[in-house]
């Protein structure tokens, strides 16, 4: 079969050097450039020794490369790059996997608010498909722009899409109370997020609203088919990979969680329901593309608590944005995702 | 002044050594001695040597020594030993603080199915004052037998404190997701606290039921004065020393959050409300006997968040106790306690 | 192919669970069995969930179960059991690769003294390979017993080899200062394990012997073919896997170091010798089987500095044996181990 | 006794806070002034909330502030700042501690090669005496411009220094393999310092060649009165504070290791001898201007191994920083410092 042909626009992050790690195994692609603007002409694998025998591209430089002789391009960059270069890309014909913000929001004006910028093309985003397979798989196999989810939106949105979708909670009062690993921070220089710093540290940040806020109340509300009301709290916990979401809905109709879940999930080979009275951990997932889900009903009461787990760089980034190219590209959906977790 | 003739029954866990730290340097008091009934002998500074230069003493072993030569006795031993020694000391006029959770739950019932034991003495919870000076510090000065409250505890109910006393919350559905360093689980050899078990991962545990969980109930519903309904899931994430726990209510009475709290803590030394907008840090109070809270309400809307972080082995072990020592004994309650927390 | 059928024994410590996820994904091999005395029955994912989806086996009970349809049996097991079984299995004709120390030490007097225990059958000790292919390729492929090397004999026999392979430095004062991560002392209950013990925490030990002592001196004296005198400091520092070894040596010839190395490992698919200037990072294989090398000398000295990195529980432990079964079978030696290491 | 007028110049990073956590609650000082470029006007607690309720000072702008109501003067700065203003000071009678490294290489042309820049009052170098009191003391006493050591050369220094007085061991082979907690590179915004970037990681760096070389090698050949020669690799490993070197040399002389070390250092508050057979742990400093040292000869060889452990915030720079203070001015030497080791 013919390889897919893949660009990668910014591969210096923790995004990036993960969709390195997953495609350079990959049977079903061949990596045709990379680019970055600042590291143009170093061995990737000089930046990344994780790499050595595995990828001998260099860096290129965004501003001297032709794109459209791929098939598909993953943007791992910052929010507000790839709606600079998506129209284009989508004209020539390749395929974009957004890793970042620029596609998820359907509402621009609240796009705009969160992100503080104008939107480069507001009609690009009514095309776009929100790529979490669990709910929209059909939709991707035909996309030509895929808005790969955020790593809080995936572990949240696949904890409680069962109850939403089956309408057994209050849906006006749903709580995500959240913690992420620091490489959720991404691979900038910043100070809270050295060390010393964010080491044998745990704290609550963006409490008054972060980016991801929207995004899963987007989401949450589709499922519901109806505004919901979310109270979103992230926390930052001195682990480098992992996101663990906690989250609490009242429930208001009699209901068999467990089954329920596992019904939901059957024929999800990327969502793993744990038996009753389970605690998944985020080490269970690490650098796979597995969310594992315990669903609790603490001393028989009327508060359901779900516990998910994902690793944010894999199925919170660049193992979805794998997921979502097999699919847009009829290939296996778990093809070169098939990883056992790395325990301990 | 003269000294407070200090014992110290199981001197060997986390909350023994943290005992020893504080009360080597405290003016006060008289370390006479400390029991370990398997390392009777041993100088305490050969198994901690951080105490090096600071403790003389040598484990005694329990069965030879005489506490009753103290003014009190600190029992940083397993849930099950203090109380059945505590009706003897009482008798001899020692005073004990028990930093286990002997005395903590007054419905002995209660205590004995989260416990799996009988109690040994359930004439004596009675008259045990539980020992959070914020709330019981008039009682705590003529106590006799102080039950310590546990480190998860001392974090909900601080935090939760002024709404329930100002009556501004549905208190049927209180929410306490809770976050604790590893040394909360004590210095005891076990599989899922190793370094390689519970480093860089991150998981919720007793989501089914935990024993703070009747602890933190009857002192939320001591607050306010109705019997309340709390989902408690604790979490162990991966840092030494920490508590942070996020409380969720939902506020039935318009309020002023942010005055409602610097108030009610305005006169607490060891409870510190940050301004509006903060998210404290757990190393922000590391070491110290701090309490640092914050209090948020999300997009305006009808859920409060209360954020609230200790030390664990401090304001929720050893220097709690401590405190509660400096009131029984009419010392200045922060006597030895001005220790500024280590950062980074 | 017919798959090679395969048993460990002793499936619960971190080199079984190691072993179950190289091998779960092996395209070359039946796992036919896995015991546990004290598991018999669980099923494997139960302990480890990070296997479930790829491993269905349970525990089976040592004692019932007839490891003689096995190809190979693989020993995870404590030093002194691999030594008991091991007659019998080489008599059914099946081969036996201990990831333990009981084959790896010629000299039955000197393993005795530093294991303190008899050994069980010294007259299968001289029929025993020592485990590593880059030494021993040839009789690993014919071998019935390898004696699979322990983590810090690897990386520090690699780092020196190529120096005393071509005699350039004084071999009676080597020093191997050696660091490794805490999976390293096994998934045993201890107390100095514990997070709260070995985090944010750095120490030496065993310095006035370690038993990994022996079993280096013996590989570096074979190389030098001449009795080396070896100073082995081992460490434990704050990260779940990896081993950093840094060796000093003083030279008595003039070498270009560089191409030394190069040169000895230009065909060795594990061992990856770096860029002059370099600093191997233990990320840099995470999850690996590779080995990389850099080779330094500040300043001009005659003091020359290797600085050797693996990930103690792959190329230190079951990588290293899954790569010692493919060499006995026949099998490309990297079947199986093409693992991109996990960065960050 | 009237108080010591403090101020500290370049607040915001950790050895600035680390002035701040020691002097806050040091009775014999009074903090005038802190000065911040960047954060002129900010409470320093807004940005060190540990300090809340202990530092009520602002940050000044340094361009703005008269330092020389000032009795001495701290320089918490990069390098190069301290020699611009130390002649001013000084010449108004303002005593000045270096916590950089401006003064601690006697040679102008040494330090301007390592430090890449010309040294902007050359002349005032041979005035400055290099603060480390074990060796200095007296000269301390009088001193006007102190020298702070390093943190490397402090540990590495006190480890050898009982064998290069006696006169026992080869100088021309002096190896010092060290290891430094995260914190040692600063509060800088910097990639290879993230969490996700030095956490679960272990690597080399500098091995060609790193700033505190020199200083070491100065300070050392004082000790032996020869030059001496030194082999000095750096290591950074994933904990937040924390030194361990792991030093080497050949013995030349029998000698009594264990007595030598605990005489040299029987005087000394500061420095603890510990057992024979001890391997000193990084976190029994953590916090504390302590440094302990453990001395072996492994397998009774002629190669001497010296363990010594410090905290590089304290004793590797704002504890021994304080501690020249108090010798300058005539306080007692542990005057502040008293501080029991936080462990866990």
């Amino acid at each position: 079969m013919k390889k897919i042909k893949v660009g990668i626009v910014g591969g210096t992050g923790y995004t990036g050097v993960e969709l390195l790690r997953l495609l350079a195994v990959h049977s079903g692609v061949e990596l045709a450039v990379i680019t970055s603007r600042g590291e143009a002409g170093l061995p990737v694998a000089d930046m990344f020794p994780s790499l050595r025998g595995y990828v001998d591209l260099r860096f290129s430089d965004p501003a001297q490369v032709d794109l459209s002789v791929c098939d598909v391009v993953f943007f791992a960059t910052p929010n507000g790059i790839a709606m600079q270069q998506t129209r284009e890309l989508l004209a020539k014909g390749v395929r974009v996997i957004d890793l970042a913000a620029d596609f998820r929001i359907q509402d621009v004006a609240v796009w705009e608010k969160w992100y503080g910028m104008s939107h480069a093309c507001p009609d690009l985003i009514a095309q776009a498909v929100y790529g979490l397979p669990e709910i929209n798989r059909e939709k991707i196999k035909s996309a030509q722009l895929v808005a790969n989810p955020g790593c809080y939106p995936t572990a949240v949105q696949l904890g409680f899409l069962p109850l939403l979708e089956a309408g057994v909670v209050d849906v006006q009062h749903l709580i995500a109370d959240s913690k992420s690993g620091v490489s959720g921070a991404g691979r900038k220089a910043e100070v809270h997020t050295l060390f010393a710093e964010a080491g044998d540290n745990f704290k609550a940040y963006g409490v008054a609203g972060h980016r991801h806020l929207p995004e899963i109340s987007q989401g949450l509300s589709g499922m519901a088919q109806d505004k919901v009301g979310l109270t979103f709290v992230p926390h930052l916990t001195p682990l480098i990979r992992g996101i663990h979401a906690t989250l609490y809905a009242r429930l208001n109709k009699e209901v068999d969680l467990q089954q329920l879940f596992e019904a939901r999930y059957a024929n999800e080979r990327f969502v793993d329901v744990l038996p009753a009275g389970s605690h998944p951990e985020t080490r269970s997932v690490r650098g796979s593309n597995q969310c594992r889900i315990a669903v609790h009903r603490p001393q028989g009461g009327d508060t359901v608590v779900v516990l998910s787990v994902i690793d944010n760089l894999v199925k919170g980034a660049a193992g979805q944005a794998v997921q979502n190219m097999n699919i847009m590209f009829g290939l296996s959906e778990n093809h070169g995702l098939e990883i056992v977790p790395l325990l301990p």
